[in-house]
């Protein structure tokens, strides 16, 4: 229902605009209300004691819901009439991806463009809530150590403890986001596309108004310095942006997954400006409309934070092609492709935090190997973390890697070549957007034949949903009886 | 000093084939001789009570003095005067890899390529003492579980015991070299290339005498069924092939990794053979001197089962350019070179057991997701596993792919395109040879940078020696006092 009231909200910008597309949009959102009060009213819980199994099906079933009725609007207004491209731009919305199969996005009605970034801003909406209230509940990924602060209170009862802490934090997100498109409209931006950015960056979607992305607003760096610090917040854990807010700011910089979020934005800011400095490509210029100044200082370092600040949190924008920076910014990028912003962000991917306790725990060997009847536990946040937990966050990792190796054979066999191939499997996968080869940053999804539309729209969801929360669905056991 | 036996054994080719390079490898082999007296009589141990530390910086120091003295008849003989080619060439022939820095191999004298292919045989020979006796014991990367049945006299003392395991299983090896060599032979090789190619599979090393590899044979069907038959042999645990010769077979056929190796190898084959027989490159006559009879089911099958084998067994011999086999082909053949042989083999990379490890033990989190309080081992061949062997394996995975990922990017900075420096680094670390973009089965590393030549090199040794073995060395836990 609530899918079908922001429909309603894109309505009057296509009425404004004097658009044909309000018809199909607000046809789209009386539907989809429609079907939210059939299924409020036909199907009442008999109970309100959620077990487990349910809570998975619950997460993945809402989901695809939310993909199916989501993707109305571009149905109805006949602005997406294919239904492989329509799911897979609804999809790409909701998980806070940003690939498009558009290809001419400034030729679209505004009302389908609000409505195809709100898709973004519900979607990031949606995670906060299931990374950090109910997850770690259902002990996927090691996400029960993550969220072991997260604000609300104490008690043990489910239902009183979420609503509270989705509570507090939406209103964080909504302060954020209006923060933003506050901003932005200072800058210099159109309320539109204000609004529109604001929503796109706060869920790390990454879907634009503009066919350039923020390449268009080369000539307004101010603009792009807004973004750029947005992103980075909409990557921060959202429980520490809540301690910011109330003023304790001592909870922030003890965090061990924001100290190398932090520094490792910095670090990855400079090497990338150094390459663009020094070893760029003279073919540049004429790989994006708007002229960058290279050579400049300040550009260099503008389009270095923004490009590596995007990929971390899995966001997307796009102010310049990174894959013309040499193959060694390519490999960096790539390389970042599995890295991910923090937990409890609305970034995707595998999250600084499962590196930091993988990693301290692969070199931890080390020390066993010379010392084998020592119990050395992992830290983190100074406290030693479960075993238990450091298996899941392994498994978790292991379980990422095999998937995306598979699935890029299985783009190459779906027509890809092997670059775009590897590109777009870990991409949808860790739901950023742009990727390599013929999906690069300034190229979109439309020339996949539908089978991989479909592939990727699947990897979008499982990527944006902690792999297990869907794949424990195909697993014997979940439909074992205890 | 049995270094220097065998630089002696290569002399006779030279002088039969009255070549200067005689002289060179005469002298090599006396220099080697001497050094390997000086330690043995200026550097008396005072005690045979190997430490563990001790064990490492052995086992590492060893493959470095093997390589600097195993370099020497190249550069005395003046076949390849550059020290980053000959150091390159050498310690791919120790580390079984089989990358050549050599463009035109038929015009080396026939002495420098006996020794060349020797390299290969002596590195086979110390890798099946190193991972079946001594590795187990400093428990490294998960050794002691697939080594738990390697025959010899059950004794706590380290000395007897390691000395009986390898001359039983070196009595294989030369069985088995010995029995390739013959029946080379007998197909219509010359008994040079028979006993080179002997000595190059039974490593999974792949230095070819012929400059298309085992291509040069495609109008000779035998030789290759031959070729992959010891490929297969190669790559599986010496301590099965042990239990062969002694007709225990079904001690064979009990293990899990054996199982999974000959399905794999199996299933592959026919994947591969499906694609080259239906999705062929019209092009690819012309990519290998000799013309490939496609289209014929029997070429098919037996290009597609060379192959697999010699990327799954890490050998790298080449019957036919893999690259050229659709992107889809590509993928698969790229994600085979992390998978590795048998472990217990002479072959590189992760090894099969890690991954059947590995994998049980990521996908059993699914089942723990749903039973939390439930205690489920991870079982291999029929026996529960101790978590910290797991811990083993899954961390020598994470850092051999932290490895990959960092060395990749790496490689980039020194020259090689995005794929070329994927598949050099995949390649070089799964000690197996061939690879992608300018490094591709048909070319060679000649082009490299030194950097990147000496990159490699020290990629292929950390790789040969199971990451730990070197790494350590590099960790502060090692040089401090306990």
């Amino acid at each position: 229902m609530l899918n079908g009231v922001f429909m309603l909200i894109a309505v009057p910008f296509s009425l404004y605009h004097q658009e044909e597309a309000y018809k199909g949009i607000l046809t789209g959102g009386i539907v989809t209300i429609a079907i939210g009060l059939l299924l409020y009213f036909f199907n009442k819980p008999t109970s309100t004691n959620i077990q487990k199994k349910e809570g998975y099906l619950i997460v993945t079933l809402g989901w695809l819901i939310l993909s199916f009725t989501g993707m109305l609007p571009y149905l109805f207004s006949g602005s997406i009439p294919n239904i492989s491209n329509a799911f897979f731009e609804t999809i790409s919305g909701y998980s806070t991806t940003g690939s498009s199969i558009l290809t001419d996005i400034e030729s679209m009605p505004k009302g389908i463009l609000f409505w195809r970034s709100a898709t973004h801003w519900i979607g990031g909406m949606g995670i906060i809530v299931l990374t950090i209230a109910i997850l770690p509940l259902l002990g996927i990924g090691g996400m029960q150590l993550f969220m072991a602060e997260a604000p609300g209170p104490s008690t043990d009862k489910l239902h009183p403890r979420i609503s509270d802490t989705a509570k507090r934090l939406w209103l964080i997100y909504v302060i954020l986001t209006f923060s933003e498109f506050f901003l932005l409209k200072l800058a210099g931006m159109t309320w539109f596309d204000a609004i529109n950015h604001a929503m796109a960056t706060m869920s790390t979607g990454g879907f634009s108004t503009k066919n350039d992305s923020v390449a268009y607003y080369n000539a307004m760096p101010l603009v792009q310095y807004i973004i750029i610090f947005f992103m980075f917040v909409a990557g921060t854990n959202f429980v520490l942006s809540y301690f910011a807010l109330k003023g304790q700011f001592q909870k922030i910089f003890k965090s061990e997954e924001f100290k190398y979020y932090l520094i490792g934005f910095i670090g990855l800011t400079f090497v990338i400006a150094t390459i663009i400095l020094f070893f760029q490509n003279p073919d540049l210029e004429t790989t994006i409309e708007h002229p960058m100044i290279y050579g400049k200082v300040e550009s260099a370092f503008r389009h270095a934070a923004f490009q590596v600040i995007s990929v971390i949190t899995t966001t997307g924008f796009v102010s310049a092609d990174f894959t013309m920076w040499s193959f060694f910014a390519t490999a960096i990028f790539f390389s970042l492709f599995f890295v991910g912003g923090s937990a409890g962000s609305t970034s995707g991917g595998v999250k600084i935090v499962r590196h930091i306790i993988m990693l301290k725990s692969s070199f931890l060997e080390f020390k066993k190997a010379l010392h084998p009847n020592a119990i050395i536990p992992v830290r983190y946040d100074e406290k030693p973390v479960n075993q238990t937990i450091v298996f899941n966050i392994i498994s978790f990792f292991i379980i990422y890697m095999l998937i995306f190796v598979v699935s890029s054979t299985i783009l190459t066999l779906m027509g890809l070549d092997f670059i775009s191939a590897l590109g777009a499997a870990g991409s949808s996968l860790g739901n950023i957007g742009p990727a390599l080869g013929s999906v690069s940053p300034v190229d979109n999804y439309a020339h996949l034949s539908d089978p991989a539309k479909w592939f990727c729209s699947f990897l979008m969801l499982i990527g944006r949903l902690e792999l297990f929360t869907v794949l424990i669905l195909f697993s014997p056991f979940f439909w074992r009886k205890n």
